[in-house]
This record gives structure tokens, C-alpha cells and sequence, in this order.
């Protein structure tokens, strides 16, 4: 799973996380948590999995509830950035937010396993580090919001509902991750490009 | 949590489970798995929580897979009648989509916990469960691309990809049973007419 999530082309999608002992129980983590849920999944089987012994994951994490928040801040802090970067690219709130749709929608698609452990595994978090990750997620509604006031304010958006269109948008986006297979028969770049267009019909976008 | 459910008017969901012990169990069933996950969840959790001893349990159901397998079915069975039945009221192929895609979130807003339990366990099933309810999941797909291909071959609709806009159109209404909250400001209803809207747009339906 880590093999087909590494061929996405993502550079090193945990290579903030040292030392190496750390990065390679954060990666078995997510495969776990993937696979059989957060509730299911014990610190054994993780150390396990990185074939390392508990008492070593102990040295790098306290709880399992550790590992999950350290995942999904990451995981939150990336997906944020792609949102941003995606765009600032563009010059038109149309080119926005088709690079912004696309970058989302190819994140989720390629980065699909730590997607799913990111958003439904919310509740298993401390009620501390879940609010944290709130706030997190209000500044990517934040961002997809003000490119879509901004098509408004422009006349080149017609949505009569900005803050639903914002969630259907971030939503369409975010499903991508349950239901992406990579053997199946389109690439990331392909429901990207797709979606991108979706979502210009959405807001009535006047090219 | 079967309260919350319950109130959003579906006329007794699992009615058709008999005997009653049988229902009890099945509606302890979601709700573990939807709070916990699958693999997380015993009989004898699900025992305890319909008040019953883990005998009781294997009187009406054998493994916990079946128990998934019971829930996943009707699951599947509801939200594919509830789409075809939506499908064929109206008679424009915008009036129908309009009504499938209003019915078909209306019923994952209101039934999030099974609709969860639905569409993130199906790995948990059997193969020869999986094939049946992938089954199923191709008859919805196959309702809605009917309603595309029709608008198209009306010139109601400008459709380039109909297979992808199928998959995006089912994927937002699917995505629904993760975020909706009953404690948020928008009701199943409010959602459903918002989406039916976005997903006219989607297709470019004239009216």
C-alpha cells in the first residue's frame, strides 16, 4: 500500500518526520489504520508492522491516539498547502479554482489510504488535537470560499449559496479518496482534469 | 444515535428484519460499527448493547459477518429504490435527475450511521457478499447514467464524460453521509435541493 502511495510522484510524503525509526511507524500506522480502523489497530501491531518491538515505538510515540494526531495534522498541513499553492496559481477565480480543484482532487486520489485514516477517524482524536484539526479544515473552506466570492464579486461566478457550493466542493474532492483505486482505469491527473470542469459548471463559470 | 435516525421520518428502516430480536440486534450493529468500525466491534459487544447474551446473538446470526452482510444488503436494497423510485417521478430527464439525486441525499443525510457502516465496510465482507452488493452498486450507477444519456439524447443536457459525471454525481451524495451532522443548521431536505441544483449545473441541464 505505501509502495502504490510513494508512485503518486509525492516527494517523500512523511520525510518531515525523523528520525527514520519515527517516519517508518507513522507509515505503518496509516497502513494499519487503513486497513482495519484506528479502534482496531494496537501500538503492537504497528511496531509489528515496522518491525520494530513496542517498547521501541514507546521512544518515539506515548499512544496510539499520538500517532493518529501526528498523521492527521500532517496530513491536514499538506492537503492546506496543495489547496493554497493550487490557488495562487492562475490569475482569473476560474484558473484558480480549477488548479485548486484539480490539486485537491489529485492529493486525495494519489495520498488515498492516509486520506481516509485523515478524515474518518476524526473522532478518535483528543477533544484538544480535534480542534485543532477543525481549524485546519476551516482554513480550506476558507480558501475555496473566498476564490468563489471572489468569481461572485467579479461577475464571472453565478452561486447562490457560497458556503454549500464551498462543502459540496471540498466534498466532491474529498470522496475521491474513498472510492480511487489505483487499478482502476483513470489516472489522478484524469479525474482531476475531470472534476476541475464539474466544478466550473457548478458555479456557472463564464469562460 | 438510532434517535436521530429515526427521526428523519424513514418509516421503521429495518422493519422487514424479523423477529424482533433479530431487528435489535441489527440496529446495535450499525451503531457499533459506525462508532467504533468493524473490525473493532465483537458479537458480544453488539450482544450487550441490544441487552442479550452472545447465545441469543448466534440464534439469529452465525459471524459477525453477517451480521454486516444483513445490514449492507438492505442498505443497498433502500438506497437503489429509493434512486429508481425518485428516477421515474417527472418526466424531463432534469426533473428526474433532480428528484434522484434530492432522494438519494435526503437518504444519506438522514440514515448517515448505516450509509457509513455501507460504504466503508465493504472490504470486511466476503468475496462472494462483495460481488453481490457490487452488484447492486452497479444498478444505482446505472440509474443515473440512464438520466444522462437520456437529457443527452434530449439536447437537455451537455454531458462530455457520462460515465465520470455518473461517478461524481453518486461519489457528492455518497460523501454526505460523512459530514452530515444533525446538529447542523441545514436540514436533509435543505441539502437535497442544494445538491439537485449543483448537479443540474454539473450537466448544463436547460430548463
Amino acid at each position: 500500500m505505501s509502495t502504490a502511495e510513494d508512485m503518486t510522484g509525492e516527494d517523500m510524503p512523511w520525510g518531515e518526520v525523523a528520525p527514520e525509526a519515527a517516519r517508518k511507524l507513522l507509515v505503518a500506522a496509516v497502513e494499519a489504520f487503513a486497513e482495519r480502523g484506528y479502534h482496531a489497530t494496537t501500538t503492537r501491531d504497528i511496531a509489528g508492522r515496522a518491525g520494530m518491538s513496542p517498547a521501541a515505538l514507546y521512544i518515539h510515540y506515548k499512544t496510539k491516539e499520538e500517532l493518529l494526531h501526528r498523521i492527521s495534522r500532517i496530513g491536514h498541513d499538506r492537503a492546506l498547502e496543495v489547496l493554497s499553492a493550487a490557488s495562487a496559481r492562475g490569475t482569473t477565480p476560474g484558473e484558480r479554482l480549477a488548479a485548486a480543484v484539480s490539486s485537491f482532487v489529485r492529493w486525495h486520489a494519489g495520498r488515498h489510504n492516509t486520506a481516509r485514516v485523515v478524515q474518518y477517524e476524526l473522532d478518535a482524536l483528543s477533544e484538544e488535537h480535534r480542534t485543532e484539526i477543525v481549524e485546519l479544515r476551516r482554513r480550506s473552506d476558507a480558501v475555496v470560499r473566498e476564490i468563489l466570492h471572489d468569481g461572485v464579486a467579479a461577475g464571472e461566478f453565478d452561486v447562490p449559496d457560497v458556503p454549500g457550493t464551498t462543502l459540496a466542493v471540498l466534498s466532491l474532492c474529498i470522496d475521491v479518496a474513498r472510492w480511487f483505486n489505483t487499478g482502476g482505469t483513470r489516472t489522478p491527473e484524469e479525474v482531476g482534469d475531470l472534476y476541475a470542469d464539474l466544478v466550473l459548471r457548478m458555479v456557472s463559470a463564464r469562460t
